[in-house]
């Protein structure tokens, strides 16, 4: 389908990364660039944005605003969670897709996220071919979590990485700094798999080796992890733990399930606390240690001032290239990342087929984790280490960083 | 007390901040070039060190490292948290520190803390003069929590306000992406100041403005609070609200003491969170509505990849006059920081008596506060602005930061 005349829609998916701003970027300025393409729009919050005809103007944007897109995290468009009903059960938002990109003659469909996004990629771009609208659909990949299948990593996931590495550093050298013994446990994101709990083990290449880390691939033992940190506490030495937020008993329970169930027992109230702060009060309770739980949270997802410059660019590329691709006829791919060689480290981003990512599910490789808790093997580390590397440039201006200021005009709905 | 001839000893006390160990690093740096000094020894864990005889040889560091710890966060030569009593009421510790002052030749002696740690620095600095001991003191100011008393502002304030200020900026823009509605609850440090809250307005400056900031200083209503946040979400955006962990009621409860009262009641159980979460239960409780409450926790105090190199360079600065100072005959006064001008900012650092700071704590002007949690004045901006220009030089490698690796050899005990 080569030499389509009409616009580029971009639609933003799932939890935003520090990069997935530097994606539409790609998108965005190359977009600009091709004759082909008449309007580049950006779907405000989505599906949902296309849904409801609301489109921010990209070409009223100044390109100096879309350069510093790249290093501004969030998604700049919106962002949202809506999934596609399979078409046979219910076509309506099919059918509205299909009258909106009729109505906006939209000829090139980009669609930036996770697993769940590459599907609703995929769902939309049959569609469309099978009702007769000629439209190209790319699909450009992102997740922190380091869990899309088919590619060797996701962008988002090394600047979210990089981040950990850093902060386990700076949290274990003040974690420790007592006299007294402490326990601080880290409670990093990822529900099922434990890319990013793992990039704690990053720290270890700076001089710091947590005392713990758990991921959600294994089985958690609760009791085991009890015995664990009093054997620690037993040499005198104040204790670091990193868990996954997806760690879960052998019988299948997360943490505040686990809980849940116990407080409900007792008092019908359940805990409020998350994995770590829930763990910690146990700890606190056993061995009657000064205890510090302390969670991420979004910061891992948002902390672009710690961004990884490789992860930058590379997420860039993979929208750059997505649009490229496009305005070449390509349609239902998505850009993935294959990397060539470690060191140097060397990348490649092959078109591939949606079908490849859309709802699978990658893990970190079990014979990566050293059991018990005891960190990650050398392979972990050389995999994860050339993918943090390079600081972002993004400028600041009054000691603050300067993010894209977008003036996000919209688009007069026809 | 001129031309004293003996060891240096430097001791660390309270909680750490970035930049704690720019102090140190003026500190042993400037000791070993003078003659007067003839050993330079950091105490393991403050007070505690010197009572167990247990020093580091700073001598026996590579200066390289020295200079390595200005960027490096925490306390390198360990923390503690110990108040000297009363002399008249237990002189024992007293006659002990004399002890170790006399068989090590200890003359000049730097005590790196807060207002409780200046308070230690000027009852010990008495206790050697009444017992005919020579040996010049002066006190090195520190905290996060900028409440030290008649100066400008303390070392690792700016730092911390840094990081406070460029994750509130982050954390919102991830924090409003939805399309659905969500509430973001910060929490930051400071008990009874709220300096480092009033820190999340600095984000105004880079064009993002928190909906709410609630400092200490004023009373906390909670039921206002509520209905602020419903108010906020009835104009259909996510809210963002700021709170310091020392909010109290106008009955002077903290809230987690308030929600512990409410949980004992009910349930007989008290409820774990922190000030942020237990305000964001209820909040989700109240209006259905998604939260999140992150906690800056350890984060902000150790983040030394966004420290200011304003703060890196004053830090380093006060650490380095004090010996100067004390090898020019000064003792019982500390280094303080007085501004000279806001713009451009330039500081003075004068020797100050410790009767000043010791025990003193120094709030946020009322007149900086805006009403209701709407922020703060163009003062506080004014004030605060200038503290946290300039980014770390801290060294990268492997895409992690190099922090100071000291040899930490102890010293011989006699």
């Amino acid at each position: 389908m080569k030499n389509l005349k009409g616009a580029a829609l971009l639609g933003q998916s799932g939890g935003p990364t520090s990069v997935i701003n530097a994606s539409a970027a790609g998108v965005f300025l190359e977009a600009l660039k091709h004759e082909e393409i008449t309007e580049v729009y950006g779907a405000i919050h989505g599906i949902k944005g296309i849904l409801n005809e609301d489109f921010y103007d990209m070409k009223q944007e100044d390109p100096k605003e879309l350069e510093r897109l790249k290093y501004t995290p969030s998604s700049a468009i919106g962002s949202v969670r809506y999934k596609l009903k399979d078409v046979e059960k219910d076509p309506t938002d099919y059918l509205k897709l299909l009258e909106v990109f009729k109505k906006y003659n939209i000829r090139y469909f980009f669609y930036n996220g996770g697993n769940d996004s590459m599907d609703t990629c995929l769902k939309i771009s049959k569609f469309m071919a099978k009702s007769g609208w000629d439209c190209n659909v790319v699909g450009v990949p992102k997740t922190i979590d380091n869990d899309l299948a088919g590619i060797d990593h996701s962008p988002g996931f090394a600047s979210a990485a990089k981040y950990v590495a850093t902060s386990t550093m700076e949290l274990y050298l003040d974690g420790t700094v007592y006299d007294h013994q402490q326990v601080v446990i880290v409670e990093v994101m990822g529900r099922n798999a434990g890319w990013l709990t793992a990039a704690s083990a990053l720290a270890t290449v700076g001089g710091v080796k947590p005392d713990l880390i758990y991921l959600p691939e294994l089985p958690f033992d609760v009791e085991k992890f009890y015995t664990q940190v009093g054997d620690l506490l037993k040499t005198g030495k104040s204790v670091f733990a990193v868990v996954s937020e997806g760690i879960k008993t052998k019988e299948g329970k997360y943490i505040p399930e686990l809980e849940s169930e116990i407080a409900k027992d007792a008092f019908g109230h359940a805990n409020l606390g998350g994995t770590a702060s829930i763990l910690a009060e146990h700890v606190k309770e056993r061995f009657g240690v000064k205890v510090r739980a302390i969670e991420f949270s979004l910061l891992q997802r948002a902390a672009a001032h710690v961004a990884s410059n490789t992860d930058i660019e590379e997420a860039f590329m993979v929208g750059k290239l997505a649009v490229q691709a496009a305005v070449n006829g390509v349609s239902d791919k998505f850009v993935g990342i294959v990397r060539k060689s470690s060191n140097p480290y060397e990348a490649e981003f092959p078109l591939l087929p949606l079908e490849v990512v859309a709802n699978a599910e990658r893990k970190v490789p079990l014979e990566w984790i050293l059991p018990d808790g005891k960190g990650l093997t050398q392979d972990f580390i050389n995999y994860a280490l050339p993918l943090i590397q390079g600081e972002t440039p993004l400028e600041k201006v009054n000691g603050l960083p300067r993010f894209a200021q977008l003036k996000k005009i919209r688009v007069v709905k026809k």
